[in-house]
C-alpha cells in the first residue's frame, strides 16, 4: 500500500466545547471547522499540525459508536487515518492479504473524503482509516 | 506552543514480532530500528509515516507503565508526541497555565530526544508528549 502520511486521528470526546480550551490555549492549535456528520451521529472539529489534522468526535446520540467507545474506554485516540491514492484499490489489495474490512467499498467521511476503515482484529489492535484526498 | 508538527504516535504492543507482519507486509512502511529504552522498560520499534513516526513499545517486564496500560485497556495507541522546538521552553509555558506535568523537566527519551509527558489530567484525556529534535 503507497501510504504518503497520517492523514488525521480522530480523538473520542465527551464535549468539543469543554476540549477546545485544551487544543488552542494550551497547545496553540486553531480549529479551522467544526461540523456534523449525521450518519455516524458525531460532531467533529478539526485542527491542522504540520501534515496532519486532528479530528475530535463528539458522540450527537447514545447510539454512536463514539458514545459507546467512550463509555467503554473513556474519552481518548479513537483511530489513525492513513492517506492512500486510491482507498478502492488499497481496500482491494488488504483484503486480498485477509485484512478484515469494516466498509468493503468506499464511502464519504467528513471533508466529503472517500474513506473506509480496516477492522482492528486485523490491524494489530488499532482501528485504522484509510482516507483519500 | 509552537508545534510544528505530530512527532510520532506511540503504540502499546504486546509483542513487536507479532506486530511487525501488519505494519510491513499491510501497511508497506519500513521498520528503521528496534531498541531498548531500559529505564522505561519498553522495547521499541519505529516506522516513518511522512513527518510522523509510528513507534511500537513492546513491554519488557510487568512493572513497565506499558504493561499495565494493556493490561487495563488492552493494545493500541498510548501517547501522541508533538514536535517542538524546545522542551523546557513548552514545559514552563503550559505549566504556567495550569497543565499538570509527568516530568518537570526534560528527559532523554528513544532515539535520545528531549522529550516530557504533560499528564492526560490536563490534555482532554489523551496522554501528550513534548519532543524535540
Amino acid at each position: 500500500m503507497d501510504i504518503s502520511h497520517i492523514e488525521h486521528l480522530g480523538i473520542a470526546v465527551k464535549s468539543i466545547e469543554n476540549s477546545l480550551p485544551y487544543y488552542e490555549n494550551v497547545l496553540g492549535l486553531k480549529c479551522y471547522n467544526i461540523e456534523e456528520v449525521a450518519d455516524q451521529k458525531v460532531k467533529t472539529a478539526f485542527f491542522q499540525v504540520g501534515q496532519t489534522k486532528i479530528e475530535l468526535l463528539e458522540p450527537t446520540s447514545e447510539e454512536s459508536t463514539i458514545a459507546k467507545f467512550i463509555e467503554k474506554r473513556g474519552e481518548g485516540i479513537h483511530h489513525i487515518a492513513f492517506a492512500v491514492p486510491n482507498v478502492a484499490a488499497a481496500l482491494a489489495e488488504v483484503e486480498a492479504k485477509g485484512v478484515q474490512l469494516i466498509d468493503k467499498q468506499p464511502r464519504k467521511g467528513a471533508e466529503n473524503l472517500n474513506i473506509a476503515f480496516l477492522h482492528p482484529k486485523s490491524t494489530a489492535s488499532v482501528l485504522t482509516e484509510l482516507c483519500q484526498q
